[in-house]
């Protein structure tokens, strides 16, 4: 199968020097850490030799080129030989390699973004190749460019689904420019893997899912050199190498052996290091250099400064669900810059992610019910600031790519989420499909920015304020109709809550945002009625929350808070206002919300039943007053 | 390929008229109900027929006998023509399917075990697999008894990851009292799926999972039929039924016909219906009986009353992690009763599931790296109380099966979780493998116990306390070893916090658990040394908290609480002491916690680097004394 270009000899040798030499540095910096996988670094010497000194085409100097070919090392802890790649090509001095895992030290236990040559974060398993993907994606589609996408991926992680996702992505969407490599070691942490050493049950695997597979020797720099030739002609499908290689390779006594994961080499370490020095020819390698990519046709993009193509423009007495206006203010902001894109998990039609098409039918990338894969190929699409990217679906199932999430803030991504169908006023399709804990999720996510927007105005603005904010944001969105709350010209402002309604007598704060503020609303008139003023507060964004405001108003009420949300009690609204207002004495909050597993009915009813309904509000109203 | 067993004519006809009645019961309810998904029903109602009526050995009225064939339907929101068959059978009235959807209603949108027919809640897609695979698991390996196992699949969910989660894991195992049918109609919710009809392509990545496929025409009862029969005689490999089928089906103009997911009929019910009556054969369906279970060879089972062998036995000066305590307290849990399981993802021997192995090494089922698949198939093994299941993985990876974690709880599922390797003090490898936000999603978990034990005794009781608890139950444990402060006897209950440390003169209550605990009592040692006296709490559950003896303490110190947790500010330990004391005027809160994304180094110099370590408590608990 493999292109049988023959290579020279003297080429051959040098980059098994490099191979041997990358082994060393491996085992050299986890003994330095005391910690670390050297074996597993070990396995793929020779295919990282061939990736970075033979086949990939990058400028060492400028890592993050926009021409250059891209390397996702899925296997994460395999860490200590990609940064010996990158030391051993010319980026920093071999002498930092000694630094890892230091805290002081950017050569993390595994990848992260801190270093200039690593798109995004690794470690946690599976989730290199839906980036991979997602860069391959853009490559084909949008930049149309000629740079290669190259994924590296461990046997153990193939066992998860989310490898599988995106195996089926990038084989339905033919991502010729992609090619994955399998590193077939046979041993994972604590024993054999799934499949061993059967590289003929891979094969049959990729194949099916459309792949071109190709499995060869992965010691073999010969082999592995023209594996890699022959996949860049491949058209029209992605390519794997099914590599068989041993854990631990040039280690004597612990190369194929199991009990070796993740531990460095301690006393074993001289032999080793003699052994793969006794190896090296001693070529000079420093007259290795990668190819240098292909500069033409890459288009410049400028990503910066998103705006809404128009205000919003709604009349007073309409109703419009949030979901929706988060459609209309996505095809706004499409028309306004070429980069943005909408992907979504064949939910387009209930999250409105649709409207997109109707500007550009290519900028909605249907990625059908894989939200893992969803989520990664966002993250990768939006590497080197290629796209600016929006993910959607319900928000019940962001909780299906909760690590991808928690590994998108760690890769530094400006990922922006929304999620449709948020809390019991989903009604009749019952739990299953209400997101109830999604508030929780996100503002857990170092860094992240939580929308709540209340109304289609306040919805066209979070849109286009979180497709200029950095790092992870979330926008919450209704399934019901809601009304108009805001003026058109209305300006919005990321950790700016608004009043709603003051008065000088007022009693208690309301604080909602959401379904839930309509409520909140209908109760605050009924109070009126009972000569009880009350104020009321949407917060807009839930983290960054507004503490200021809601000290200062909690304090000119009396200190009396309640809050109000169609989310769980845990980690939502109330506890961000209990944070806020954590080491204000003299403040008290009573937290509504859903207080337990919900069922199937009407949005109403289960509002009501669910007690955060304006009916409920006044009673709590009342009962605060009493505290 | 499908076994040829002629089928008597008449008896075709009987469950072709049961199909078609199926089928009208879906209309009409889902109209009634003015939601749901009728075309999603219809075209499995052929297959639905004959597994109920022909295929399935069960005994009606006692839906979930031990010795009954299980089915799940992964497709959860064709409930409608699920429920349409238990009523056919004979278990409630067929008027009762009027009440789909309605609040007073156990016929949800997507089925729940508020049902007595109902197992585990689907609705979230791609989840159905892996418990059925969980369930054909203990029917083979721990029930060795005759029950089968079937699952219907949607093809718009085949291309979740979990679903190849859960084909690789039941053709590892060999799991041939498995069998799924995957309901191959061709259209998603917003699209055509990615393989539409192309049966083949399905066939071949079965075949190439080491299952059996078989793909027949999803319509045709006599090869439905036939294809079950062959499916019972597979040894040693878990079948697939491929059934091209057409969503609609029977459905004059609508049949086949895009933009019809999820809308009941409306103005074309009553052609719909007509259609449908004119199909009906009028036999007497009601003398079609399911076959009876083999009720031989089932063991009893007891899983109540769980306990530790023999107590706590460790000295006063011991270090202990208490990631190895959980294994010691899970073989001892594991020799006091037989049915208790470990479930690991190939981190046993760093989460310490392993231990059980030396108890009985078929009690711990490799699933190896796929958390989904993982969770789900420890949530089908305790179905009908057949096993106590715990699962175990770092915490940083329960976020890969959150949406498999939130279903479990809709399924009232008691698995217990044990996340290891929580927090900075993971150390070196980095925040890849950190779970720093795993409180804060088991938190949101309706009806959940949280344990957070900061001891190996602590750990132990915890183990215990879980294994006897309904609900969901998780229990973070801790990588490094950290000192023993419970005494051997100490008796733990859920919410019930302990005070460390006490005096009369306590100017400030310390509130912690686990590793920051330690820190804590340091940093009362040197606060001691200064004069000032705090009071120390260790939680033990976070969930639920010790709301009375957190607001007695605080109020006895004078209002002043400083909370500290490995974990991020948002939904852990210092939130939910917020919200213990949201009601409490003069009450004060100083959370700290890990107040950002957090790199690589030793655990001490983390701690320390992010303001959590003992130096920092003092200096909080210093301030906190001049608010």
């Amino acid at each position: 199968m493999p292109n049988d270009t023959k290579l020279d000899e003297d080429l051959i040798e040098k980059l098994q020097d490099i191979a041997n030499k990358l082994r060393i540095h491996s085992v050299t910096s986890t003994q330095t850490s005391k910690s670390g996988h050297p074996t597993s670094c070990s396995s793929i010497a020779d295919i990282i030799a061939v990736l970075f000194f033979y086949t990939m085409r990058y400028k060492v100097k400028e890592p993050k080129d926009v021409s250059n070919d891209r390397f996702v090392l899925s296997k994460g802890h395999a860490a200590p030989i990609l940064y010996a790649a990158w030391a051993e090509a010319g980026l920093f001095p071999v002498e930092k390699l000694k630094t890892l895992r230091k805290l002081d030290s950017d050569l993390e236990g595994h990848p992260t973004p801190r270093l200039n040559f690593i798109d995004v974060a690794t470690g946690s398993l599976g989730q290199g190749l839906a980036v991979a993907a997602g860069m391959a994606f853009v490559g084909k589609h949008y930049d149309r460019a000629p740079y290669r996408v190259y994924c590296l991926i461990g046997d153990g992680e193939a066992a998860e689904g989310s490898i599988w996702e995106s195996i089926n992505f990038a084989g339905y969407y033919n991502l010729s420019n992609l090619c994955a490599i399998f590193d077939i070691n046979r041993l994972g942490q604590s024993q054999t893997t799934c499949l061993s050493h059967n590289l003929e049950v891979y094969q049959k695997r990729l194949e099916a899912f459309g792949w071109k597979a190709i499995a060869i020797d992965g010691h073999n720099i010969e082999e592995i050199a023209n594996a890699f030739n022959t996949a860049a002609t491949i058209e029209e499908q992605p390519t794997a190498l099914i590599a068989k290689t041993l854990k631990g390779k040039n280690f004597p006594n612990i190369e194929d052996h199991e009990n070796w994961h993740g531990k460095p080499l301690g006393e074993h370490t001289e032999e080793v290091i003699n052994h793969l020095n006794s190896l090296l020819k001693n070529h000079d390698t420093s007259q290795l250099h990668p190819r240098e990519p292909i500069t033409s046709h890459i288009p410049s993009v400028d990503i910066s400064q998103i705006k809404l193509i128009s205000p919003p423009s709604y009349e007073e007495h309409d109703t419009v669900a949030t979901r929706y206006a988060y459609g209309t203010a996505l095809a706004k902001i499409a028309q306004n810059n070429s980069r943005v894109v909408a992907f979504d998990a064949d939910m387009k039609n209930s999250t409105y992610s649709e409207k997109i098409k109707e500007v550009d039918p290519s900028r909605l990338v249907e990625c059908f019910v894989a939200e893992q894969n969803l989520v990664g190929v966002a993250i990768g699409a939006m590497c080197r600031n290629r796209t600016v990217a929006f993910v959607s679906t319900f928000a019940a199932f962001f909780s299906r790519a909760f690590d991808q999430i928690r590994m998108g803030a760690i890769s530094q991504t400006n990922v922006n989420f929304v999620g449709s169908h948020c809390g019991i006023s989903v009604g009749k399709d019952g739990p299953s499909q209400m997101g109830l804990e999604d508030i929780a999720m996100f503002r857990s996510i170092p860094g992240s920015t939580v929308f709540y927007p209340s109304d289609a105005i306040a919805c066209e603005r979070a849109v286009e304020l979180a497709a200029n904010t950095a790092g992870v944001c979330y926008i919450r969105t209704t399934r019901p109709k809601t009304d108009i709350v805001y003026s058109n010209d209305h300006e919005f402002h990321i950790g700016k809550a608004n009043i709603l309604k003051k008065s000088s007598t007022d009693k208690v704060l309301l604080i909602s945002a959401g379904i839930t503020l309509f409520e909140v609303l209908k109760a605050a008139s009924e109070l009126d009625k009972m000569e009880i003023n009350v104020r009321v507060m949407d917060l807009f964004t839930i983290k960054p929350i507004d503490d200021r405001s809601i000290i200062k108003n909690a304090q000119e009420v009396g200190g009396r808070i309640v809050t109000v949300e169609d989310h769980y009690p845990e980690g939502g609204l109330g506890e961000a206002v209990l944070s806020a207002v954590a080491e204000e004495r003299s403040v008290i909050v009573r937290k509504m919300a859903v207080p337990t597993l919900p069922r199937s009915g009407s949005p109403n009813d289960l509002l009501d039943h669910y007690g955060i309904s304006a009916n409920h509000i006044v009673k709590t109203a009342k009962l605060i007053l009493t505290l």
